[in-house]
């Protein structure tokens, strides 16, 4: 029973009010109407669906896309394997993967790019981790700059790319190692930059850990930070605050 | 000797092409015009100054103070002691102390606020790394919301403030111990989520660090982080996304 | 409005089923009438509130303490300092200060105490938290038996007192350093245990991460382990666990 | 030769009493008749054994089986291998494997299950640990609600579930990454809350660390935490609990 | 009733045997006339008792002597303050204090010394824990070779003293910082090397962890390493050793 | 040139004494006669050599293998991989394999056990550390008494061993998960402890550091501590501390 | 539009002073002429090409290799897989593969080595990461002196080596486990000791950071470090201070 | 008896060859005539002695420097408090105390400066350590050109310095949070760079845990680290590689 139902038996006196105060406590919350609750739709309203890949079984991951396929939605999968993208990719053969990013998409409604969110890695090892925030990014409606291998160890190569940076409603910096791209990035622009540590390394690395505490320390202004690896939470938080600039809300 | 005075020269003949090509290399950086490398005054502009006073010397500190006063400059100290501060009110008494947020200000021209940044603690001990934030953010133009002490270990309280979170540009979550409130806000707002954790606690807290944790992996889109008890790093980021929505930039 | 008068007035049909949904959505939660939700008293009613102290002013943990007092409530205070407990006793005569434990309490109607509640230290130096749990259980109603200084480093110290651990409904196990004692516990009682590792300790005792470590590790069955020193929580935990045993929910 | 014949011989003068001090010092502790020491069989009297399968090679494990089964006992092997559990099927058809739980049941007397024991997660990856906790319990003679896929990111999902997590008599929480589900839940019921992180995760989790030291730091009251992906502990301390409420000791 | 009372009682009929099993039972564990169970009198039967100082009050400490001293037993405190030595001494005018090793002393039988255990520093400021070692060692009779600022930044120093080092039944290395010591001793003798990591250092010496982790990974064969700064754990150890070799048990 | 005829040739004239000075500077320092300085042959002499097979290729293994075999040499090599093993017995027929201990032994003259060694492990998976150690100890002459699966979990198993534990010159307990062996054992003996944390375990068991920690903090007296694993340094350990005690030095 | 051509055209009046300035606000920052920026070439030029070969797919491998190649240039490869290696062989059959080094290089022009760097290391198992160092450094223009096998724990055999230490203009240490080696030669020779920590170990050495640590604690003075198992970063470090001996510049 | 005696009483026949021979293998190392292994002379030879000053007592450091300036030698005090400071100056008025750098210098002869080492800071709050270094270096012959204050957060005030630190035969970076400016520098210059992490910093720095990391896991060639605020051995080193430039050996 909705609302409505409820309230309209409460005026007619079918339902008496003890009786329907009763049922407001005990319903489920989103039957509250709370409609942006659900979570998994809150931004990407007519962008589509995305799905976390990783530790999914291969028989309810092609489900989970057909179901979304059949309502017309795009479908962004992170994380997939080769063999969840094989699998899909025989049942829906409109489904693309990027072995790069690790990204298996279903768009069928093409999406349009607005806006300028730039992209930034430190070395081409941590390539994949960028695809990730891009391809999410875009996902989301906003066009994406590329600039990759632009480490500190040659900062000329970075600077050469400051008008480029400046451009862009939200940079992501994304760098294994020792870490220090989102810092000196931070420094050259005036808009938000979100730092992403990846795995990439080795010895003190420590799986990225070193890489983590470099950017938390940051003495830029203007810089925040996602989870080791996180290409995704990048994407997502740049597309926000490029569509924020967009008065896209 | 200025970039115009020597392409001057260079153009009447009284230095010549080698020389003005050494010339350029060695220069200093800024000289060559790049008015925005200076990253003190990247989004302050029109604001004012903003100090680290964390281990300064007291005579610095004042000295540094009553120059941005002179030139008629709002400024933001963040981190100061009571010693610093009672030294600073003495020589200039328009300055403002908080020993909660421990800001030591002096505003010549009032800012105007606008836009919307709400800041939610999860207890009252985060309340000094909070205020830092907020007034951080009021420093630099935005208008903030204050949601104190709605931790999740009482989610009612978070969840009586839905509206007001939902009318923000973007969120500040500041929280200690256990971290969680960010993640949960992430999932109830649409827009950008500034996660700080803060070092109260005890035992297993390691100083914030596990506070830290949880928000890195909350599994909520649209989250960051950054440092531990930097409330100044939360407010200046989330007064820039505030501009970026205000079309102000 | 409450939700009978917004009910009655929809029955009556000054207002409209439109308006009464939106005000329903948008109504503080706790306005749902979910009277369980304010945690603090859950457990607690017909014992009293708890406060906890470390980090609040004096005078706002006086006015605290006032405000419960004139209600009637017993009032149990953790982590006081001397100096809190010195402006208290002296506004509240009635307060009673234990230095060890660090509990302020203001006991207004005495607590009935049934059941049992074994709670046992591996040193004397582990007292102070051991004393914060007991003295925990005992306000919220559980009677104590305490078995303090009997470490593994010394079995038989801790043997000879088998009969009376497992007459408790409940062991807590509190101990620093090595911090082995739950686990031996848990091997001879068959009632959970609650571990709760000490800071106590030096070295690579790691200010009670090697007890943290040895307790969350225990080959034993029926442990469970809280945050370093929280002699609250073990207290609070244990008060649950032996009134579920008294029928008595 | 047991106390009695011992204390006969003294009595009759067979062995002096010189003897038969210096006889009890030196027996094997169990001869002292403590019947409950054998900690394996505390509380499952009527319920079986339990087997810890990690490690063993599979001949050894399919002879205890064996063994056990001729005694007409229920057995329950934890982390089993689909190897083991290939094996001991062959070799006992009455075996059930479960590769999600990695639980390997032998169940010859049905188990009567009362009371209840609520099992949530905050994920779908989080289900191989719950139901490892949930299989526990169920063999230890406890009612299982349990209710899945309810992390915090998405708090209305947990909501709706309040009704059942007051119903039951303890509740376990099992999350990884950011592991706040533990203290939410805490929150809501006014029984005890067992925690426990999973490993599941990327980059800052660490491997569980991270839930690990949120769960620990929950600022909520009544909730205690086991070892990273140990829900046979949390199985176990639940059925405990439940049992001392159903006052069935 | 001790066990000869009731075995007494047994023979003559006084008790029947069940009671008196019963009685068995229940016993405290030392009443069974386990002597040696008494960790503190294990090793030092003859030479005296040992108290840990650190967070006693000091009336409490001053009573332990006292009792101590009518008995006519020599006593060693470790970890005391001055304040505890201060207090001790005036009411104990036969106390010693050393405030360099913490060590509180009163000997009233003095202690043959035999064998001999050669004690080692890296650097000067390793002292304080290697004389807690070595008086340590003194006061269970052993004879105490001191070779302190031997550190391995210097070899030649540590090796001028090889015909000292491998004169010793037992060595004990004390070190800070690399605490390198111990593998280099242990490759030099054949003998047990009982390691001793120290606090001493800064930055990356975490407090002596460093140095803890160094002796643990020593490739050289026969050193075992006790908690950082614990010199009367290896005192103690140094001095079983020592006397095993005497054939002194 | 040994030193013998160095200063034969001084003596006789035909060498001066500059440049005999300068020939003893720049000597290799074991030409200088330090016999012992090898130590590989420390305590081992008369009883075989010790390889430490890991990361060796097979070749090279095999190699070593033979040319002590040729010299009528004992070996003992450890942490042999089958592979390893598998071409050694191939090459070498005497050669014998433990894959629990991972032990690979060529035995020429049959090594006379002595003493008392006992060696303790917690579980049993704990075994094949304990039985490297317990190899270990007997190809260096010391007797030993294996007492297995006595985890603290349920004390009793430990307890009606006691009488084993003291009859040991020295005791070697193997424990992974929470560790606590070692310290419940020096708590019933007098002789040195030597623990050994494994790496068997899970979760926060973190590959040994929670019983490496625990065994560090242990409060009884007479432990220590090797490497994560060491099972070949425990025994190496007791041995040397088993032949101090025979006089056997 | 290079520097020259800008100032030609300033001088002939082709372009206006203004456009002038704003061209070289803009310019990408190596336009300046800062040949040296390019870090790549470096202290190589004459020498040759690095590439870090780890992660890098075999086809873009095998371009550069031959890009370099076809330009003469020598090419120095690290952390190359076999496969990469065996694919480039076929490719170009000049290359040569160290499979102990994992270095990949093709040499044209010969390289002349001059100078003098020592590398040692601890154990065998260090050589891997020791001659990535070695052959690092002779790409560079080092002569290199191995002395390998020379660990702490049997000090003679480092100490027999002293002259060659002291010969070298810089001493490369390489250690894994204790990783004492560093401090102990940097203690023997008045050159800069560079220290590499390798993973080699098990257990407490935490793969490498117990060697970190250590190395970083050094009392010797001279002593710098590197990442864990950075051979080629203490290879190229050790060319730089043999080059700077040599007067090379 | 040095050698030159021995071997003249050996040529004399006033001593045989026998006892000659044992005599040499018992000689205190020293005695053997290594000149330079006195460590605390190595480089310093003509500049002085170098004294750690932290954990000294007062009348011991007065006596070592007075010892010391009898000789008519140099000193450099590191480390030294104020307290220490005063009563040097009282007891040596020649004595010259830097709070800031905590260096406590006595000169008497002095120091001619050549080459040049650079030292760099990130900030302000770097200076003490910075100062350490270039203090440390001066005293050792080195020329010191000071760039302070040019973190990467701003990397234009690092980038108009890059003539200087061209000039540099070794640079010094400096630098606490982040840590990221000696990745920076090793990128822009071709000569060695030592990289000191500071302890300066809050949060997630963990008292320069972070730079630390960040400086071990530079990409950029040439770089090496050592502890943690260790301004002297980074200043030793750098003055050590001066020299080597310098040709003066």
């Amino acid at each position: 029973m909705d609302i409505d139902t409820l309230l309209s038996q409460v005026k007619s006196g079918e339902m008496n009010i003890e009786k329907a105060r009763e049922y407001l406590k005990t319903l489920p919350y989103e039957d509250l109407g709370f409609a942006k609750l659900d979570h998994h739709r809150k931004l990407r309203s007519g962008y589509g669906e995305v799905i976390y890949c990783a530790g999914k079984t291969t028989e309810h991951l092609v489900q989970i896309y057909q179901s979304f396929y059949e309502k017309g939605s795009n479908v962004l999968g992170t994380r997939a394997t080769p063999q969840q993208a094989q699998a899909l990719c025989k049942a829906l053969p409109q489904a693309q993967y990027d072995p790069l990013s690790r990204i298996l998409q279903v768009i069928q409604t093409p999406v349009k790019q607005a806006g300028c969110v730039a992209i930034c890695t430190g070395g081409t090892s941590d390539m994949g981790v960028a695809e990730e925030a891009a391809q999410t990014a875009e996902f989301l409606g906003a066009r994406v700059q590329r600039i990759y291998d632009v480490g500190v160890a040659g900062i000329h190569r970075l600077l050469s790319k400051t008008t480029d940076l400046r451009a862009a409603n939200c940079v992501v910096a994304v760098a294994g190692m020792e870490g220090a791209l989102g810092g000196v990035i931070a420094g050259l622009v005036d808009k938000p930059v979100i730092a992403v540590p990846t795995s990439v390394g080795y010895g003190a690395s420590f799986h990225g850990l070193s890489a983590l505490l470099t950017m938390l320390n940051s003495c830029a202004e203007g810089i925040s930070v996602v989870n080791i690896d996180n290409g995704f939470g990048a994407g997502y938080n740049a597309a926000q605050i490029n569509r924020l600039a967009l008065h896209d809300r």
